[in-house]
C-alpha cells in the first residue's frame, strides 16, 4: 500500500482551489469527488456543505482567538490551509498509512478516515481521546477474557436437545450489530471486489467490521476510535456533538442508562423546555448566555466559560479527567483506572478485574484518592456556576453514599451467586444472569439516577427496586436448585 | 340510508363559496358548520384553519406539477373543485354509503370520515394502501383464531380459586382500548340516541368502537382503515405524517419497538440533534435540501428526489413493496405476505401462520426471492442518497444474518415449549408467555436493531440479552415443572 | 433566628431600585447579590434575566386584566410593588418564619424559598396547592406505616448469610436520592458551617435534606412544597410548567407512567410533532390559537380559555378537581380522597389505605359520586374545546370500564397472595414484589392508556400483557413454595 508516493498527492493539494464563496475555497480534488458524488449520494454532499468544514479554511481557523479556535494545531500542512476540508481532503489523507486506500478514478482513496487523518487538523483533542477508556473500547471488550465470556453468552446462539441448551460462539456479523456496534469492530482490508456501477466496471476494497463507527473501532491505518462517532458524518457538526441524543446512541440501554437517567433529570427538563432557544454552534460555551442548564457534553467535555471570560472547564476528549468514579460496566464501581487500556487489570484472584469479586479495589491499576478529588474538583466546578457550594457538597455526598449501598447490594447478590456457581461461565445460568442484571443494570442504573440527580430511574424504573426485588428471586433460584440436587 | 338523494348534496356544493382568503374560499355548507362549531370544538375549527385542506381547492391544487402535486385525482367532482375542503366536504361525502349518515341541521353528515371519502381526492393512496397489511390490521388479528386467542390471553380477565385461575374472554370496551386501538375497531350504528345541547335537543348515531383511529378500522361505510391514523385529524398534514412520533403512537412498545431503534440510531440521532432546521411539508421531498437524515416516511412511504430531480422513490402507501421481510408479530421472520389479508394463510399443520411451528416458511403465501430483492432494491434506492453501495451491503448482509440467528433462537425457546406444551391454548402458561416474548420481544427487537442500525436497543435493552436469558429461564421453569410432575 | 427585626429588611426594600430597562427596577439589594453571584454563579443570574419575574414589577402586573394576570395578590406590599422580583426578594422574605435565615454581608437570607414565600403575591396558586395531595407527598409517604415499610424494602440494603437474606432500613440519604427525591424531603438547620470562600472565610447553615425540590418537601418555615418543582429556577417559567417534561421528571418510571402514555398518545404525538410553533407563555392560554393539543398542564391546571374569550377551564394548583378517580400508587382504583393529607385513612381490617384489601373503597375518606360527576365535567371541559360529547363519552367509558378491569385483576393477584402470605412484611418475598407490580406497575399503567389514549403502552409496554403473564408466574411460586413445605 505503500506502493505510490505521497508527494503524488502533495501535488494535487497544491492545485489551484475552486472558488465558491468569499470565505470558502474548494480544491480541485474535492471539487473532483463532488462532480460525481452530487448525483451519486446527493445528501452526503449536501449535508457536508452546510456544515462548518465546507465554509472556512484552516487559514481563516487560524486567526480565530485561542478561545474561540476549534483547531489545536500550530501550523496545518501547506497544501491543506487555503482550501475547505472536503472530500479529498480527509479521504486521501496519510494514504502510506491506510491499509485500505485504493485508487479511484486517478487519485488514491481511502474510505474509513479515522482520529489520525482527524489529527492533521485536531491533534490536542485526538490526543486527549487516547487517554479515554471509549478509544480502547475495542480491546477492553475483546481482550478481556471474562468480558468476552459475557459478549459470547449475549450474542452467541443456544441449542436445545435432551433437556439441555448448548452455546454456540457468536459470528462476526452479529457481534457486529450488537456490541461492537458502539465498541467499534476492527475494519480490515480482505481484497478487492469488482462491480459494475453507473460509472462502468470499478474495483472497491472488501472491508471487514464495516459500516462501523464505534468510539473505539480498529482503523486500517491502525488507530483507534472514529470521530464520527459524535461529530456525525458528514456535517461534523460541534452542535451534535453537544445534543445529548448523540450519546444516547449508545448510552440509553439498561447497561449504561445515562442519557435516561439525564431525561428525568432537571438538567434534562430544562434542556428539553427551553433549550431550542440556546446556542449549540458557539466555541467557547458561555453559560447562561449560549445555555441555562448543562447537557451530557457541558460537564464531560466542553470548554466552558463565564460570560466574564473565565475558563470554568477545559475542553478534554479524555474526559474521565472530571471522573473520579468509574460507576458502569463493572461487578463494583471503583476509582477510575489509571490506564485507558483495562486489559492489563488483573486481581489478586487472577481475574481481569479492577476489583476482587468481594469488591475490594486492585489499587495498583486505579487512581488514588489525591487524584480522585482533583477530578472531583474539575467537575464540581461546572457545578458551581449555576449551584452554591452547599448543593454541591449534598449532591456529591449523596452519590458517594450510593455508590457505598450499591456496592453492598451486589456484594449480596455475589455472595448468592458463589453458594450456586458451578465454575463454569459465569454468565450462562439464569441465577448467573440474573447477578449481571444486579450490577449492570440495577446497581449501576442507581449510580447514574445518583450522579446526575435523575432519581425517577433510579427507584422503580431500573433501580433500587429491582435491585431489591433481584435479590429475593436469586435466593428462590438457589433454594430451587438445592432442592433439585439432594446432594448438595 | 339511501334515502335522500345524492343530488341534493351536489346541489348543496353548487351554492356560493365564502372567500376568507385571495385562494381560499370556504363553502357555504361549511361555513353553516364552522357558524356553531368554532364555537363548541374550537380547537378543531383552529387546527383545521392552519392546514393546507384549509387553505387550497382542488382546482389550485390540480395546477402543481405531478411531482409536486398532494392529490392523485385526474378530476375532481365539479362541487367540490373551487371551495377549500372544509367540515361539510367531508362530512357529506358518499352519503349514500355511510350507515353513520344521519340528519343534522338541515344536513346529511355522516361522523367518521374514511378512507374512501379521502379518495375522493387520493384515490391513489387509497388503493395503494389497501395492499398495506395495516388495511387488515383488524381483520389479521381478529379472524385468525390463534391470534385471537393471544388477544384474549392478553386482555381477558383471571380469577383465583382453588389454587387455579381461570380465564374470561375480554368485553369489547378493553379490546377497543388495549390491541384495536392501533388496529382499529369495527365502528357500527348501534341506534340514535337524543340528547340536550346547547342548541336544544338534538340526535345522533350511537356508534360501537368509537372513538377510533386504528390503521384497520371497518368504516361504517364499509371501508378499511382511518387516514386520520397519521395524518391527524383536523390539519391533516404531511409533516405530521413524516415525523417519527406519528409512527411511535402504535409503533413503540417492545412488540413493535421501530420507534426506540429510531430513536438510538444515527438517523435518529441526526433527526432529534439538527432536524428542527429541515422542511418536512415539501413535496417532492429532497433528500439534502430538506433533510439529511431519514425519518420512517423516508425509507417507507415518501415521495423522495434528488436535487437534480431524479426520482430516488416513489411515494407508496402500500409501504411494502420498499419491505422484502416481515421481521416482527410472528413467531418466524419470513418473507412478506403476498396478500395484505393474512387469514388466508395455512401452514402445513393447519394452523393459522406463515411458518411452520419449527421455522419452515409457507412458500405459496409469500413473496419469491425475486421479488424480494425488488424490494431490497427500491429500499436500498433510498439508502445510497447518503451511503455509498460497499456500506449498504455490510448492512444488510447484517440484517439477513440477524434474521437467520434470531429465528434459530425462536427455534430453540419452541423445542422447550413444545416439551412442555399441554396442548390447551399455548398463551396461557407461564412458560408460553415466555416463548412468546422471545420472538414477539426479543427476536424482533434485535432485527428492528440490525434493520434500522439502533444496535443499542438489539444488545441490552431488549434484544440478544434478553432473548438468552429467556431460554435459561424456560429450561428452569420445565424443570420445575417435571419435577412437579413425577409421572412425566 | 428571630433576632432581627422584620423592619430592618422593609427599610432594604424600600430603598432606590436600579433601572435596567424601560419597565424593570432592580432593588438595590437584589443589584448587591448580582454583584457578587453573577461571577460566582453565572448561570443562575442570566436564567433569571431571561425570566418574567426579572423583567416586570408587581405594580406592573397588577395592571393586568384579571384573565391576564399571572399574580393573585390583590395589593402587593409596599416594599415589593415597584421593584423586580430578585435574589433579595424571595430570599430574605418572611424572614422570621424561616429557620434557615442567616446573616451574609450584612443581610438575612435564606437558602430554601417556599410556597409561603411565593405566596406574597401568589397566594391562590399556594393555597390551591395545599389542597393537592403533592403538597403532602413527604408525609403521605414517611408517615403511612404501610408505604414506610414499601419504603424500606425499596431502599434498604439486604445481606446475605446461611441461606437467609436481612433487610437493613435505608440511610436517609438513600431515601432523598430515591423516593423523597420527588415526594420532598425534610429539611432543616442541623447547625452552621464554616468554610473558605473566595470572598473569605464565610459561614452557612448545615442542611439535611438538600438540595431538594420535592412537591412535598418540609420547608424550614414548616410550609410544604417547593414551587421550583415544577417552575424551574431561576426563570421561573410557566412555559416550563407548561412542558410535559417538567412532569416526567416524577412522572415517568412505571409507578406512575403518564409522561410516558402521553407520548405515545395523539396528544403527546400532535405535540411533538408541531407543537414547536404554539406559545407556551401566554396568559390565558387559547385553545387552538397558542396551541391544537393538550400537554400535561391542559388539562390538569391551566386556565384554558376560547377564541372567543370563554374560561373553558379555571386555572388550579388542587389539580384534583379535574380528576374524580385516583388510579395510581394504591392497591386499587378509588374516587379520590377528600383530604390531601392521607394519613387519616384507615380501612375495616385497620390498615392505613382507602379501600379494603379485597378492593372495597372506604366510602368516609372518598369523594362521593356527585363530587367525582362535578370533577369529570369538569375535566370533559376540556376535552369537548376539540371533541365531541360523542367521542368524550366513549372516551370516558372505557376508562371507567378499565377501572372495573383492572381492579378485578388487582383482586385475582391479591388472592394469591394472601394464600402465600405469612404475614410479615408484604413487601419483601418475591411473590409479595410481584404483587406489588400488579398494581403498581401494570394495572395503573393500563389506567393511564385509559386515561390519556395512549393504548401502546397498556398493551405490551407494561400494562395488560404483563398484568396477565404476572398471574400466571405467582401462580407458579405458589406452587414451588407449597412444594418447598410439605406440611402446608
Amino acid at each position: 500500500m505503500k506502493k505510490f508516493a505521497m508527494y503524488a498527492l502533495l501535488v494535487v493539494f497544491l492545485s489551484a482551489p475552486v472558488v465558491i464563496g468569499a470565505n470558502s475555497q474548494i480544491s480541485e480534488d474535492t471539487q473532483t469527488c463532488i462532480d460525481c458524488h452530487a448525483s451519486f449520494h446527493p445528501g452526503i454532499v449536501a449535508d457536508w456543505k452546510k456544515g462548518r468544514m465546507a465554509n472556512i479554511t484552516p487559514a481563516e481557523a487560524l486567526k480565530k482567538t485561542k478561545l474561540e479556535r476549534r483547531i489545536s494545531v500550530g501550523k496545518v500542512p501547506d497544501g491543506l490551509v487555503n482550501v475547505v476540508v472536503g472530500c479529498a481532503e480527509c479521504h486521501t489523507m496519510n494514504p502510506g498509512e491506510h491499509q485500505d486506500t485504493f485508487e479511484h478514478n486517478g487519485y488514491y482513496i481511502h474510505i474509513v478516515v479515522t482520529p489520525r487523518d482527524c489529527a492533521s487538523c485536531h491533534p490536542a483533542e485526538v490526543g486527549q481521546y487516547g487517554k479515554n477508556l471509549m478509544s480502547h473500547a475495542y480491546g477492553n471488550l475483546q481482550n478481556n477474557p471474562l468480558y468476552r465470556d459475557l459478549v459470547d453468552s449475549v450474542n452467541g446462539t443456544q441449542s436445545f436437545a435432551d433437556m439441555k441448551t448448548t452455546y454456540k460462539p457468536p459470528d462476526v456479523k452479529t457481534d457486529a450489530d450488537s456490541c461492537f456496534y458502539c465498541h467499534g469492530t476492527i475494519v480490515q482490508v480482505k481484497g478487492m471486489r469488482t462491480r459494475e456501477t453507473e460509472e462502468g466496471e470499478m474495483s472497491f476494497p472488501v472491508l471487514s467490521g464495516w459500516p462501523n463507527h464505534g468510539v473505539g473501532r480498529i482503523n486500517p491505518d491502525g488507530s483507534r476510535g472514529s470521530c464520527a462517532a459524535c461529530h456525525s458524518r458528514h456535517r461534523f457538526s460541534i452542535e451534535m456533538a453537544r445534543r445529548p441524543y448523540t450519546c444516547s446512541e449508545c448510552h440509553k440501554g439498561p447497561d449504561v442508562p445515562a442519557y435516561k437517567v439525564y431525561a428525568v433529570s432537571k438538567h434534562g427538563n430544562i434542556y428539553a423546555s427551553i433549550g431550542r432557544a440556546w446556542n449549540f454552534d458557539a466555541v467557547p460555551w458561555t453559560v447562561g448566555k449560549d445555555f441555562t442548564a448543562p447537557t451530557c457534553a457541558t460537564c464531560h467535555v466542553s470548554l466552558v466559560i463565564s460570560e466574564d471570560g473565565d475558563v470554568i472547564a477545559k475542553r478534554t476528549h479524555q474526559m474521565n479527567d472530571r471522573i473520579p468514579w468509574r460507576i458502569l460496566g463493572l461487578i463494583y464501581a471503583h476509582p477510575h483506572p489509571k490506564s485507558p487500556d483495562t486489559t492489563i487489570i488483573k486481581n489478586r484472584a487472577g481475574l481481569p478485574l479492577p476489583t476482587e469479586l468481594t469488591g475490594e479495589p486492585v489499587a495498583k491499576y486505579l487512581i488514588d484518592v489525591m487524584e480522585q478529588e482533583k477530578r472531583e474538583k474539575t467537575m464540581q466546578g461546572v457545578c458551581l456556576s449555576c449551584h452554591s457550594q452547599t448543593w454541591v457538597d449534598g449532591h456529591f455526598a449523596r452519590l458517594e453514599n450510593t455508590i457505598k449501598t450499591t456496592n453492598k447490594m451486589t456484594l449480596t447478590a455475589t455472595k448468592i451467586l458463589l453458594t450456586a456457581w458451578d465454575k463454569d461461565s459465569i454468565f450462562n445460568e439464569a441465577i448467573e444472569k440474573k447477578w449481571v442484571e444486579q450490577w449492570l443494570f440495577y446497581a449501576s442504573s442507581c449510580r447514574f439516577a445518583s450522579a446526575m440527580a435523575g432519581a425517577d430511574y433510579g427507584a422503580f424504573a431500573n433501580g433500587r427496586w429491582h435491585m431489591s426485588k433481584n435479590i429475593q428471586e436469586m435466593i428462590d433460584w438457589l433454594e430451587f436448585k438445592l432442592e433439585q440436587t439432594p446432594g448438595k
